[in-house]
């Protein structure tokens, strides 16, 4: 079967065009191509032109690719219209899986085996959703985040019956349309980026419901604490600096010695079994993230990220929340 | 007993000049206080002096506070000699709690009762580190998040033994020091920040160990796509504006609704038991976060502040990590 050159789409369909939806669309016009939505809602075609009124001056002002137009976007509340030509389907329908699974049985018959459909589902197993699809094959997880014409990650993860190929496939064609591509060899409910954020999440709701803190309280914590240093370096990368010039190691091992360390900050979330293989794996693994730079390299890339972000902050009205004593 | 004014302070003792230790004494200095740092470790001097050499030039660009100069840091290695003048003392040691209690005790009798005593732990509550002193009314956790002077954020929470009026002198004080204060009137382990942190991080531990994702991966899912959000705003202003315009009551009503939204979701951290008055009570108090903006405006400065960030990372080698496919 001969699919489409990855890297060389012209025509996609988005099926969906709500929130995340018409978020893709927008990042898919963005990136040059011709984009055909489909969604059938009564208002939706109205609200993805809001989104689109909103998302473009700034996707200019990021810059378009070659060609980039709004003119470029058609809209049906027809499926069957909607994939006519497509050589790409985003699927983002509702996120609930008795309506997914259906919407994949009528993509099977619609849209010809040799054309991938990617999932916007944030959490559904692609093994679930393309149960009763004749060509589960071509069908993937693409999961973006909101909004998606901005935050570059998109996660690329398959079903049971998601052909190797296919994952390659998406992998190069996320990457053509410029999104940074995660691509994941497990599949798992929440792949990785809603385990991660609603691990925090529940936590920060068992204290609320205890009465331990505020939503506010919680929401300062990560606008101006937790999430700028998040925005410039994930949590090993975080930990590698904490410990001054003595690394991840040593702060992994302080973190598995037991007891004295752990103890106060015993959270809702166990922790796995601390073995020293676990802390030599973070270790290993860990060098991906650090790439060859020093500490003090990246500590200085991170503060020239804050710096700049704190100053943006004050330039916008993000500030403008009254939520910190 | 009369305190100094807290927004008059102007000599600080450090106690504890490591990596957190250190990055208090940058602060205070680039904020003109009067600052003596004391350290008793063979290499604090001359490593306290490479942390100021690397923080400096940033605090120059951020802005100094009127007469703010490094001229004004002493150092000792004597804890009596440090905190002789002293009007407030931050202390800092390792975190460990018995060498915490120890420092307190000392601290103690060294110390007039009439000064305030702030601790930098990261996770221990107050009511254990100040068993042992005559005077635990005035002592209080004071803790920045790394590097302390450049996120803005500080939690203040008491012991059960502290003054509230010291709760409120520390408030006033950090806020002249230029903090972002936040203030927790419940003493949990970890306090808010941590709970937060390592929440996230044994969940990130747990699917390391499981061989469901590598360091890498999960570093990516923040600094490429949660990180962003993050730095804009927090989980609850994040699903606000997850829901197109219906907001956070409605996005709470679909995380509530039961397993079908849920079970996608299962990380290891349980959720509490769902009511309708947790429901209303996180609507509520999300006003406070909300403070009167539409959803468009906050969309709009969320957006301006991500593309912002992106421009900026761009600009520094941040994206120099090998770190996604």
């Amino acid at each position: 079967m001969s699919r489409p050159d990855p890297r060389n789409v012209k025509r996609i369909a988005c099926i969906g065009a709500g929130t995340i939806g018409g978020g893709m669309v927008a990042q898919f016009l963005a990136s040059g191509y011709d984009v055909i939505a489909q969604d059938p809602g009564k208002d939706a075609h109205d609200s993805l032109e809001r989104l689109l009124d909103q998302a473009w001056p700034i996707l200019e002002r990021i810059g378009l690719q070659p060609g980039a137009s709004r003119d470029r976007l058609r809209f049906t509340k027809d499926i069957e219209e909607a994939v006519a030509d497509a050589e790409f389907v985003q699927e983002s329908v509702p996120e609930n899986l008795e309506l997914k699974v259906g919407i994949y049985e009528k993509l099977d018959h619609l849209v010809p085996a040799s054309i991938v459909i990617g999932s916007s589902t944030s959490g559904f197993p692609m093994t679930e959703i393309q149960k009763r699809c004749r060509y589960p094959e071509r069908t993937v997880v693409a999961h973006p985040v909101n909004p998606p014409y901005l935050i570059p990650l998109i996660e690329i993860v398959g079903g049971e019956k998601t052909d190797p190929a296919v994952l390659d496939w998406a992998t190069d064609f996320f990457d053509a349309v410029g999104k940074r591509v995660l691509r994941m060899e497990n599949e798992i409910y929440g792949f990785l980026i809603n385990r991660l954020q609603i691990a925090l999440f529940r936590e920060a709701l068992q204290m609320v419901a205890a009465g331990k803190a505020s939503v506010a309280q919680i929401d300062d914590c990560l606008t101006h604490g937790l999430g700028l240093r998040w925005a410039c370096m994930g949590p090993f990368a975080t930990f590698h600096l904490g410990s001054g010039d003595r690394g991840l190691g040593d702060f992994m091992d302080s973190f598995g010695r037991g007891a004295e360390w752990r103890a106060p900050y015993v959270t809702e979330t166990p922790l796995p079994e601390w073995t020293s293989e676990l802390r030599e794996k973070i270790v290993r693994q860990a060098e991906e993230v650090i790439n060859g730079r020093t500490i003090p390299q990246m500590i200085e890339e991170r503060n020239e990220t804050i710096i700049g972000l704190l100053k943006l902050r004050e330039a916008s009205r993000i500030n403008a929340s009254k939520n910190v004593a």
